[in-house]
């Protein structure tokens, strides 16, 4: 499952990789990332395995899967064909939360003493490959901590990295807290479970423009409700009441820059009209498009 | 100014709209929306001026400034021309935060028993326009007040309203703590004033792709760091590192799904070559380009 595991909190501690296990936290007794392709990287545990890992405690860079012996030597370039690596890529593309394990291992401040410890939920805000310490070219995952995720036990306060936010703030090292940085990435929007039904029956690609966004390890479209939830549109979160939609059209279907009809054709302002692509899976709520549109008429 | 005032925190109260003014926490004497088109909007006052508001608290339906008479009836329409509705306009388009003060004469609970509360920042998560209960179109905006924005001080517990989230989940009455709702929009990507100058450079017209995508009220367009901030990229936040894109071009720079050499030819594969839009007054840091395109080879 994607998310906190029931009751264990952030904090929580294991004598072994097998009561993780048990307990639902980390599920494979190896492998370092738990998850596919499809539904995105459950968990993973951190501990000291690559060289070319980084954690500040509410940011880790986190090393792929691959290409390493026996010994921990980078032998060979990793992939994102793999599908640890993989996982984290959809875990990134639609914006999941990643359960964080840190083993005793790991040669961080942050790393428990003894055993592993579940540090909660953190989310992906980057990936890209580079030539790592050995050689290979290896894919690196930016995970950052969300805001309501406790900060890390540290072993010694005073031997703290801190994360860096951008080069022209350099770590403070010394006694202070290490402060939350703000989040250098917000262009990926979450997908809650409609979202992914929605967006898997249209194969990511934008029910108003068909356009399928290609990125190195999948495809990224989102999910957009036509009439919008909360007060005062009160719109219900149902597949009938969400769209398959590229960023951009996403934006102008918010903003009422498109409005839709009841027979589905797509009105643009100053742009010849279109067609919205439906799927016979996926019924559309017209009490929706028409809330929508009365909305945004003019 | 946009942002907090200093020294002066959420549930700070003014005895009057002056001292407020003197505070600089909202500085029109009058006016309920503090700001311009130009720069977004600095402060709103709820204060029970409009019939169809909506307050709970942590989210507030605002309606827009104009087509009332002097007794507070809605005789006209209004329209996003006026210079404050513009200004939440383009709060929403920059997801730029708004200071909310809330006056004694507001008829919800949350309005102060006397003079002025500020209760910190808000952001505007949607608009729309409707017809408004005098008869006469309206524009509406949701503001939902960040994780660490405080929840405004109540006068009766049991009176409470909880915001409704979705149609599924009608509100709570009762002794029950309203909870903070998710957040129902993460669409607009904030815009530090890095990006809103390399923005303003470009108007927002997207470099690569050349679209600027136009909403009622303004046009949108995201800033993107080339070289990521952060560990591991560390990429520095200057306006030499940063496009002005559409999302579906950010998303594809982010992913690596384009690249760009050092002519500013953009490279995506499977498509032919494009180029970058450039400005003179934009110079491009070359570094962080050959950065980028170095953590995308494969």
């Amino acid at each position: 499952m994607i998310g906190d595991v029931p009751n264990v909190e952030a904090g929580h501690e294991f004598s072994t990789r097998r009561q993780a296990h048990e307990a639902g936290v980390h599920r494979p007794l190896q492998a370092g990332i738990c998850g596919t392709k499809k539904i995105g990287a459950e968990s993973i545990v951190v501990s000291g395995g690559y060289k070319d890992d980084e954690d500040y405690g509410d940011v880790i860079v986190y090393t792929g899967h691959g290409g390493q012996d026996g010994a921990g030597n980078q032998v060979s370039d990793q992939s994102l064909d793999d599908s640890g690596n993989a996982a984290l890529v959809t875990s990134y593309l639609e914006g999941l939360p990643v359960r964080v394990v840190r083993g005793y291992q790991g040669d961080t401040p942050y790393a428990p003493a003894v055993g592993y410890r579940y540090d909660g939920l953190y989310r992906v805000t980057s990936y890209g490959n580079k030539l790592g310490i050995d050689g290979f070219r290896i894919w690196q995952f930016r995970l950052e901590a969300y805001d309501d995720t406790p900060m890390p036990q540290a072993a010694e306060q005073s031997e703290l990295p801190s994360a860096p936010a951008d080069s022209d703030s350099p770590g403070i090292a010394g006694n202070e807290t290490p402060e939350r940085i703000t989040s250098t990435v917000q262009r990926i929007v979450r997908s809650s479970a409609v979202k992914r039904q929605v967006k898997a029956w249209h194969d990511n690609r934008c029910q108003i423009c068909d356009l399928r966004i290609e990125v190195p390890g999948g495809s990224y479209s989102e999910g957009a409700h036509i009439r919008a939830l909360g007060s005062p549109h009160n719109g219900p979160d149902t597949t009938g009441n969400v769209l398959c939609l590229c960023p951009n059209c996403h934006v102008m279907l918010d903003a009422g820059a498109v409005v839709i009809e009841d027979d589905f054709t797509v009105i643009r302002p100053g742009h010849p009209a279109g067609a919205l692509r439906t799927d016979e899976r996926h019924t559309i709520d017209l009490d929706c498009v028409r809330h929508h549109r009365d909305r945004w008429r003019q």
